[in-house]
């Protein structure tokens, strides 16, 4: 069967593979579509080779069908799933408190261990999720990005009337805005991609491109001189970083949802003298999903305009490096259908 | 009267000026004791030239007597008082929300107008709480530091059996950990001066010298890898903002006291990695001094024992130096009587 492998150097390539054997406790699926993460772009550039080592199958956020089941399951053959992507060990002090999603010895499929760039995946048979038939393959493989965005917005809290600020309006970005106005936010995105500003207005929000408009000050005039009561930093630069703090009201909340490689400046007397929260959200826990699944079906949020593109398995190099380069791109979906 | 006048350049004099004339809705203390607080130590070596410009009276944690009041006030002339040192405006956003301690015009006794280092201190009179008979004017005088630390713990929330790490044993991290310990904490202190290190012991706590001991090695050992439920960063040093993130669990938070003059680079990584929470505390609430005052006169912590010398207010030039140069004190108190 076809798998992509990631070599190193920022280079993806289609490798004829063994197809997966089953263990007793997995299941077999045939990947239909996977979306490139931004995580998928941070290995591809060689942000986490302490975690990946090629060559490396990635890809976790997918919708696909089961190919092969152990018997009695809630799942079977045919039926369409996503995958919950974190395996946890149960045993240590994070698993031990309920933190499964957080385990300190977590494999995270895709990451540290074979992901979902490739015709078959096997996985652990109780990390899947049923996708309703009201949703296609590509709109299911939205659904973990934005099960991202549902944990973020539900461990931050939302209040009704809350005014938020969104820093970075990628596809996680964008998802955690959807979902702090579906939960009664109102919600400005802050980003500098002209493509992805286009995005973010044709979803309704007030946009600031911080290199060219004042975001401190408009968020300032916005809120009467308050400030806001949420900030999302989703964009993981050390100017989002820096920004942060100045945008939030006094006793507000950040939510920490980008990846900073390495430490910014942080300007801990702001936090101090405004009494600030910050809250650190990664992936997401099984209620997420649940939730997740349930938005996604009642067609509240158009997924499907979320999709830039969607390529085949073999073209995957060039879809990588649009990403790169910030291209006009907001998700794009590899096709992993041989 | 005499005050205590800074005059800049790590500078204090005392000189003879007229005695504040009390306005209609103020009171006249005639003040006893008062503690050099790391605040003014700030302003002492010129790191607050934004707000505090000379000559200027510092001094906010003290303990008085009521020489002048207007009538019909819960307290009167001859009484025992301290001073809750937040001046608000009631108008602004943050007081609008109930956070008038942190009000965005806040006038902070002692920086942002006159303090307590002198004779006779003119206050509004609704600032003013009664100390108990069981309390000396001394142990009075650090009811305000108190205020502080059980305002932290207050904030950050400690649960029984959680174990916490204080970075910074000066005044305010002994007294955190002393009313984290109360509320249920087991605690260490991470402190470098020797003094205050002997200081910790004495009040019975396990210490750790991050100079000379692994304090991260430490901690992993101390929870079995876990981590600590709790970390209050109360040193407000680079070193303190680099390795709190290091200290704590998953899903562990971290309470943010000290000042950090300059933006220091933290590890979001890690907030992200391990859903780290930060809550930053500043002064106090109006029912953090009501508790305080309970806490000080049931007796179950020896503020007392804290204070490592009182001396005259002619003499305060010393006081600071010696806290400037990390010498053999915690608390310093200035006795402001003529």
């Amino acid at each position: 069967m076809k798998a992509l492998i990631y070599l190193g150097n920022e280079t993806v390539e289609i490798q004829e593979i063994d197809r997966s054997r089953r263990a007793d406790n997995e299941v077999v699926i045939r990947v239909a579509h996977a979306g490139i993460c931004g995580t998928d772009l941070h290995i591809f550039l060689g942000d986490m080779t302490q975690r990946v080592t090629p060559p490396h199958v990635m890809g976790h956020e997918m919708c696909g069908e089961v190919a092969e089941a152990p018997p009695d399951l809630d799942v079977s053959v045919g039926d369409r799933v996503i995958v919950e992507p974190t395996v946890f060990c149960g045993r240590c002090p994070a698993c031990r408190r309920g933190h499964t999603h957080v385990c300190q010895n977590l494999n995270f499929m895709g990451c540290d261990s074979p992901g979902a760039f490739q015709e078959y995946w096997a996985v652990p048979a109780d990390r899947l999720h049923k996708v309703p038939d009201s949703l296609s393959d590509e709109e299911g493989a939205m659904i973990e990005p934005l099960t991202v965005a549902v944990h973020d917005v539900r461990r931050v809290g939302v209040a009704l009337g809350d005014r938020a600020v969104v820093i970075g309006g990628g596809p996680i970005g964008l998802l955690v805005a959807l979902m702090a106005r579906l939960d009664g936010a109102e919600v400005i995105i802050s980003e500098v991609n002209p493509f992805r500003v286009e995005q973010a207005k044709a979803f309704g929000f007030r946009t600031v491109n911080p290199q060219g408009e004042d975001l401190s000050q408009f968020v300032d005039d916005w809120t009467g001189g308050a400030g806001a009561d949420l900030v999302f930093e989703v964009s993981g630069s050390a100017s989002g970083a820096r920004v942060m703090t100045d945008l939030v009201r006094v006793r507000g909340t950040i939510g920490l949802v980008g990846v900073h490689a390495t430490p910014p400046p942080v300007d801990l007397h702001q936090f101090f003298f405004r009494e600030l929260s910050l809250v650190a959200c990664r992936v997401y826990e099984p209620v997420d999903f649940d939730r997740a699944i349930r938005i996604a079906a009642s067609g509240q949020i158009d997924l499907k305009a979320m999709i830039s593109k969607v390529i085949p398995l073999a073209d995957a190099q060039r879809g990588f490096e649009e990403m790169k380069n910030g291209g006009d791109v907001m998700k794009v979906l590899l096709d992993c259908r041989g």
